[in-house]
């Protein structure tokens, strides 16, 4: 098994009711919390439409979570200008 | 149609060969945009994971998002506190 093979964690969770293998190099504890709201976030949107079937229900919280992210690193983006605008002022 | 009704918006765009009608208070092209890095992910993980069902591949684009969402989240955090850090040191 090589470095990176032995980086890379396997873990099952369950999410909407279906079991997934997940591989990657995060944390179990961590990998557990990110499935918990993405199963969270699919019954929030099964609640508002209840005669979706699972995989547009998929789709849409993937579609709400993209949304969330890009909004989140437009914020991002708008701190790292605000650390560079105030440190170029100290600098001044 | 009141003021909250008039801004929800209603468009129609095609993620992983299925239309998808999504209501809200995002821009057209905003949507569409978020609508296309969803399709686009979901096609990456059908390639390395070429025997997933489309529910399953879209679940995995839920998590595979809220993973980097959660991560952009703890930047964010990082970034807000050495703001707070830099400008209590200009006050003292």
């Amino acid at each position: 098994m090589s470095q990176s093979d032995k980086e890379r964690k396997r873990i099952t969770v369950e999410i909407y009711n279906r079991s997934y293998t997940i591989v990657g190099q995060e944390e179990p504890h961590h990998i557990r919390m990110v499935s918990n709201l993405v199963d969270q976030k699919m019954r929030e949107i099964h609640e508002s439409n209840p005669a979706l079937d699972v995989s547009k229900l998929a789709v849409l919280t993937a579609v709400n979570t993209m949304n969330e992210y890009i909004k989140l690193k437009e914020e991002c983006a708008e701190l790292i200008n605000y650390i560079e605008k105030i440190e170029k002022e100290d600098d001044d």
